[in-house]
This record gives structure tokens, C-alpha cells and sequence, in this order.
């Protein structure tokens, strides 16, 4: 045997323990697919969301939390990269035929994490491309149907012996719709995933259609409400799956050790939420609990988007700026005042959506204040595009049948047809109703706005910029 | 030394001389880049292309050959793919931030040929991803403006001491505009690549604005006469390349084992041809010289389209469906009919084109017989998007300028904004400005060409036919 064989295990011992006494930085990021702010911690006293509610106690909750685009991959991409998804070319779905991803050359948050020594892992939903740019040391399987099961799968990384932080992406498939209809239940709803047979570890929580909440931007019709029934026992399951992953964090004793950030990657899969970036598309929950927090039960008004979430991690990483490559996010870290409730500085946010579908072309660019918000339609002379789920819900077939004038407090045709410019004052109209664009009253802000976003789109290398003047 | 080394070179010998006496089936395929019509053997009295004419004196020219879509990279992924660009995915331009790609699953004539035992060799623009699904065996380079240089480059493919037979993919990158501006001409039009100090091998032939032939859906105005005898030039500088790259074949011997298939991506780089499927925009020029035709100076009225080319070329290699996987092309082999001026069931051509830059949504699908043409502009409520180049050529701003409401034959409105159906009768208006898709006596006529639109669609697996449900 030679001397390097036995020096070896010390010597990495030795290392062990030294980097042992450090407590690693770990990073749980859990997105969950086309969830609304339905949870207890958000208002909602119905959906039974205990394990959110609790992660919300003990840590902050942001109230005025955005995607920048309605549409899961674009949306990914963008929390996986910090840049607006115009910029980092998923311009919308990765898969089959849709066939979008980003560009070679972006650098993500796991290949930069990687590089500042994370060991990272991801389970359930990745929907980006190319692997090259969004590689992860390993790839967990798991039903992404069944968060509790995802979370015993993630035991592994979590409670591994290895001196090394971990970043874990975890991404559940609910509160999806699934494509399946439960012919059997009124209203013939959508499953939402939901089994007759439930799934191995969930304890499945149903609902009453009668008991829902339906938002003022829904119809409050029957198969709505079964629609939504499903929808929250969904949201219920993946509940029970983050629950289960904070245990397994406890214990392995890392749980105090890792910077845990919940949200959304976009609306609620009904038209007018997902695919739209009205409020209910990109009004998101976002719940982040930092071991390093002084305060607790925060409720934070900072307007705060998706392209922060990169940059926040790797603020608590101890890798932001760092690296002979800086990646110029879009966004910035919020790890700063995460113990604020209404920290300064944080009063506007922008959004950028081109594509859902590869034949869904309707880029929209918003600026949203804490008062006016601005959505500029750049193809509004096409009628607005149906995500085919969302066209095949029975929540829109069955008001299509019953020829609805009105959807929700919106008419059907304002919806499908929409102006170049819609401007809200969301303050007077929280639910976006009466475009102020033409409004002489308003003309200054629309202005300013307008300015707003084209600076916006400058800024970030948007190629729809050439809107402005061709179209 | 053994026996094995001894005895390999009369092995090689013995192997190369076998396939020797039967000759190489050669195929060299001749993409120019934006050029339409205008050659002296397609009727264009001033535009100089003896070469060109001595090809189609040697073989057949298709006086009805069509691309597909009228964007480069779109349509050469047609062309090596044998399929519409909605089924291979490179939906629009491949480069920078346009970011299209075929899929994976793509099997491209470079690599069947490669299956075939072919060697593959390209020059010049290629334009389509990802490498892994357009790989050539070599990439030979040489500036894609000067296709005499060009054509030399090949001399060590052409004359090369090897049995197998080789296709040659040349794609000179004239007569594409350059950006470039001649600032010190009248009219101020683009370069087209013309410069002052030419290119070495090429005898530069300049052209008289006065004497250029301006075809009907384009103004007559001096800066488009002026940018029309750039183009002119640019289109000689090919001619000679094409005549070089005859010679080398000649020295070689090789001529006689070579099919020569010489053809344009898509129309002129003016507003009214490129990115439209109007008949500038896709019919094309297209010459084919093959060593076994009986007929030679073949004048074809078979009407093919760029899906023909791949089966076609496959044909002649003895590859088409064989091998373990059989693409299904949406083209066939006019291999059989290049004796036969009029050949029977070759009246109709489909067409589809959907991007151009990634923000020129503007999908169209075409379908075109002998005497009716229907186009579906499926996102008709946009105004008819520009690219960037045309819409910044002398010839556009200046009628822009002027304030002409006349665009050639066609008013500037029409030009930008579509109807959602163009129906032609092209026997009685050949230049498409009277649009019959309204006149009550060609409503079966619609009815029957709307029918074949949709049939064509779902036979070639085309995501835009949701268009006819959703919008």
C-alpha cells in the first residue's frame, strides 16, 4: 500500500470536519405548477394548507410576489436563470413540438451554484432545455404527482454525509390539471391529478364544490366550482409534501440550515389566470423561511418577481458577483430584508410573456405599480390564444354552451379580444376591469408607463423592442 | 512486416477498382440565397448567367418550382429534411436570438446520404441546427461571397482519390443583401455584396439601373432600380461560381457522375417576394442536370416544390426508402420525369411559412394548382410583419418616404394588412391583386381549396391546425 493510500482518508477527514464547522448554506427551491394564493397563510380559509401556513409563520410571506411570464417553462427558465425569458430564449413550452429553450451560453442557477461548490439536485419538473445549460448533479425520480413521495426521495441528498451545501429544486406536477376528466362528479371537472385510489403516503383531502372560494375573475358556475374542488385537493396533497420534506430536513438536522423558498411558477389553470398576466396570472405565493431571520411571521409588501429568486440564492450562497463569469440578473437579491415589512425600494415590477403554446404568439409587456399598471398587448389584432387545456376546461366549455356574455366580472369578448394598451389603477379597480388607456385624465401616466417599458425592454435586450416601430 | 500489412493495399486496391467500374453517383446541390427568376434561361435578357443557361441547355428547368416558406433557414431545413418546416421544427431563422432548431429526431439527407456510404461535404451558408442533426462529413470553408473561391475550396472533395461517391451541399451567401449601404450611388441602394475592389477570380459585371427589368410588384423607382442592378451583379458573381465549380467537375471527370441541382432558398430580398408566399416570394428557379437524362434543354412544367429535393436526390443515390428507418417525406422524386416536359400528376404545390425572425409571426399555409391559389393568413389580425433588412432597404423607405400608396401593383394597405383568405386566379391575375375569396362565384372553388389546406395540414402533422378551431 502506498503512503498516498493511507494519508488519503485523513486528509479528507481532515477536510471534513473543517468544512463541518461551518453549518453548510443549503437551499431547498420548491415550485409548484400553476398554483394560485390559495392557502391558509394567504387568505383562504378553506384549502387546508397547514404545512405553508407554518413555513409562513416562521418566516416571510411575501404579499405583492410575480411571475414574469404565465407560462411554465418560460416561467422556470426564468427563476432558473434570473433574466427575463426574453432573454435567455425560453420563449415558451421546451416540449414536443412547442420546442423552445434557452440559449447555449446562459449560465443557470445550478451550474452556478455547482461552481461555487453546491452539491445540486432536482426532482419532479424540469420543462427547460437544453440539459447542457440546466444541468443538476443528479436527477431524482419520483410520481410528481405525489409530493410526500418526492420528499422521502430527497432524503438522500438531504441527510447524505458530505461536507458540501445542497441546493434541491423540487417540483411537484400539482395542482396541474391532468387531462382527465372525472366523468363520474357534477360539472364533469378536470382531476387535477386527484386518484380514487389516492397515492401512497398522501392523506387526500376533498372538498365540496359548495365550499370553494371563486375569485372574482371566475365564473361562479357549477362545473367552476367542482373544477376548483379539484383543484384545491391538489393543492392539499402538495401540502402534505412539503411537510414532509421539512420533517426529513429537521431530521437530518438541517433544517436550520437551509434557506427554504416556496412559490408558484404561474396563475391557476383557468383563462383568465394562466397564459394572461392579469393579476390572478402572475400574483403568485411566495413564502421564504431563512435560517438567518431575526424576525419571524413576516408579511412583506415589497413587490418582489421571479428573476429575484437566482440572485437571492446566490446571495445566501455566498456566490452573488462571484466567479470569474457575473451573470447580469434581471433581478436582485431580497435576502436583505426579508425582515421588513415594507422595505424600501421595492415598488414595481415588470413582466414579460411571449409564448404558452408555440402556436399561442401573444407577446405582452407590463410595468405594475403599487397603483397603475400598464399591459402592452404587441399582438393584440389576434384574438387572445387558448392554451388547449384551458379551451377544453369545463369551466370555459360550459359558459361557452350557455353563450356567457360575461366571465367572471370580465365579458367574454373583452377577454379574447384585447387593445393594444390596457392600463389599471388597481387601487380603484383591483380586478382590472376598466382600462384607463384612452382616459384623457390619464395620459401622463400612460406616457410615463409606456416609457417605463420601453426602458424596460432596452435594458434587458428584449427583440420584441422593434414593436415600437415596425408594428 | 506481416502478412496483413502486406497484403491490405492489394485488398484496397482490389476493393477501390471494383467500385471504380461502376462510377460514383455523385450529387452536388446549388442553394443560392434569395435569388428569384433572374437568369437568362428563365427569360431575364440583361441579368448575365451563361453558366446557369449552359446547365439548363444540358438538363431540365422547372419553369414551376416552389419553396415552401419563403425564409432562409426555414426553407433549407426543407430542403435537407424532405419536410415542411412545421414537422422539422426550424421554424424560423436559426441564428442569435431567433433561436429555432430542428428536432433531434430529424434524419437529414446529409446524414442518409452519409448512411448510404456517401461522403458529405458543404460550403458556404448553412443556417440550420443543430449540428448533430445537419452533420456533414466536412465543413469546408471560403467566403460565402465569392463562389469562385468557393468552388476551388471543392476541388479536393471533387477530385478526391476515394470510391465513394460525394454530395456537395454549395451555398453561396449572394445574392442576400449585405446591410451595407453604397451611400455614394443614386438611389443609395444596399451593396447585395458588390465590392469595389471585387473578388479575386470573379470578373465583377455591373449592371445599369436603367436597363434592370423591374418585375410588376415593385415600384418602378430609381432606388429600386438601383438596389435591382446590385442584385443583378450579385446574381452574375454566382454564375461564375457555378461555372467554375462545372470545370472542376469536368477536370476531375466527374461531371458525368454528377446530378447538379441548382436552386434559390426563396424569393428576392425586396418587400412583395421574401418572406411572403406570393409568387415572387416562392417561385423559384430551380435547374437540374442529371448524366443519365435522355432529353437534354427539358423545359418542365411539373410543378415541385423543395420537399421534392431530398426524396429526389436520394433517388439518384439508390437510398430512398432504404435502410432500418424510412423517413416519411412530404415531397417525392422528380427523378423519373426529367425527360418529360409535361409530365402527369404534378399540378399542385403546399406551401407553409410561419416565421421568419422570431418576432415575424405570420403563419401562412398555401396551397397553389394550376390556375387557383389560396393562402390562409392564419394570424391576419397582425400587420404583415417586415424583416429588418427590407423593411430598411432604399426601395421600401423610399416609396415610404414619398408617401406612394401604390406598392407595384398592390396599395401599400393591402401589401400590410391581409385578409384572412387570398384566393387567386392566377390564369386571369397572375400578379395576385384581386382577391376572390369574397366573390360568390368562386365560393366552391374556396370551399374545395379550404378543404385541401386542412387535409394537407393533418397528413403533415402541422400545429397550426388548431387555427381552425381556436381562432
Amino acid at each position: 500500500m502506498s503512503i498516498r493510500r493511507l494519508v488519503l482518508p485523513f486528509l479528507l477527514a481532515a477536510i471534513f470536519s473543517a468544512q463541518a464547522a461551518a453549518a453548510p448554506r443549503n437551499v431547498v427551491l420548491f415550485v409548484t405548477d400553476d398554483q394560485g394564493r390559495d392557502a391558509g397563510c394567504y387568505g383562504n380559509p378553506v384549502v387546508r394548507t397547514p404545512n405553508l401556513d407554518r413555513l409562513a409563520a416562521e418566516g416571510t410571506r411575501f404579499d405583492y410576489a410575480f411571475c414574469t411570464t404565465a407560462s411554465c417553462s418560460a416561467s422556470r427558465s426564468v427563476l432558473l436563470t434570473g433574466l427575463q425569458n426574453h432573454a435567455n430564449g425560453q420563449y415558451g413550452h421546451q416540449h414536443a413540438y412547442h420546442h423552445f429553450r434557452s440559449f447555449d451560453r446562459i449560465k443557470s442557477l445550478p451550474m452556478l451554484l455547482s461552481a461555487a461548490g453546491y452539491r445540486t439536485a432536482r426532482i419532479g419538473k424540469l420543462h427547460v432545455d437544453p440539459p447542457e445549460v440546466y444541468r443538476f448533479d443528479r436527477e431524482l425520480s419520483g410520481n410528481a404527482r405525489n409530493a410526500v413521495q418526492m420528499a422521502e426521495q430527497c432524503r438522500e441528498v438531504i441527510a447524505a454525509y458530505d461536507p458540501r451545501p445542497f441546493f434541491l429544486y423540487f417540483c411537484p406536477a400539482d395542482p396541474h390539471r391532468s387531462g382527465q376528466v372525472a366523468a363520474e362528479l357534477p360539472g364533469k371537472p378536470d382531476r387535477f391529478g386527484n386518484r380514487p385510489k389516492g397515492y401512497p403516503g398522501v392523506k387526500e383531502v376533498s372538498y365540496d364544490p359548495k365550499d370553494v372560494i371563486v375569485p372574482p375573475f371566475l365564473p361562479d358556475s357549477p362545473e367552476c366550482r367542482a373544477e376548483l374542488a379539484q383543484y384545491y385537493q391538489a393543492v392539499t396533497r402538495i401540502d402534505q409534501g412539503l411537510g414532509r420534506l421539512v420533517e426529513i430536513l429537521k431530521e437530518s438536522g438541517q433544517y436550520n440550515n437551509t434557506l427554504v423558498i416556496y412559490l408558484s411558477d404561474n396563475g391557476i389553470p383557468f383563462p383568465g389566470a394562466k397564459t394572461t398576466l392579469y393579476e390572478p396570472g402572475m400574483r403568485l405565493p411566495c413564502v421564504v423561511r431563512s435560517p438567518e431571520q431575526r424576525r419571524r411571521t413576516v408579511v412583506s409588501s415589497a413587490m418582489i418577481n421571479w428573476t429575484d429568486i437566482a440572485p437571492t440564492i446566490l446571495d445566501y450562497a455566498g456566490a452573488l458577483g462571484k466567479g470569474s463569469e457575473k451573470p447580469a440578473f434581471h433581478g436582485r437579491s431580497f435576502l436583505g430584508v426579508l425582515d421588513e415589512s415594507d422595505p424600501k425600494g421595492w415598488d414595481e415590477v415588470y413582466a414579460s410573456h411571449t409564448f404558452h403554446e408555440i402556436t399561442m404568439y401573444y407577446p405582452m409587456r407590463v410595468v405594475r405599480g403599487r397603483q397603475y399598471k400598464l399591459i402592452w398587448n404587441i399582438a393584440h389584432g389576434l384574438p387572445y390564444p387558448f392554451a388547449s387545456d384551458l379551451w377544453a376546461s369545463a369551466t370555459w366549455q360550459s359558459g361557452l354552451k350557455r353563450g356567457e356574455k360575461l366571465y367572471g366580472q370580465r365579458t367574454v369578448d373583452a377577454y379574447i379580444h384585447r387593445p393594444a394598451f390596457e392600463l389599471y389603477d388597481l387601487k380603484a379597480d383591483p380586478h382590472e376591469i376598466r382600462n384607463l388607456a384612452d382616459d384623457p385624465g390619464h395620459a401622463t401616466v400612460l406616457e410615463d408607463l409606456k416609457a417605463k417599458l420601453r426602458a424596460f425592454q432596452k435594458r434587458t435586450g428584449d427583440p420584441w423592442i422593434v414593436k415600437w416601430e415596425y408594428e
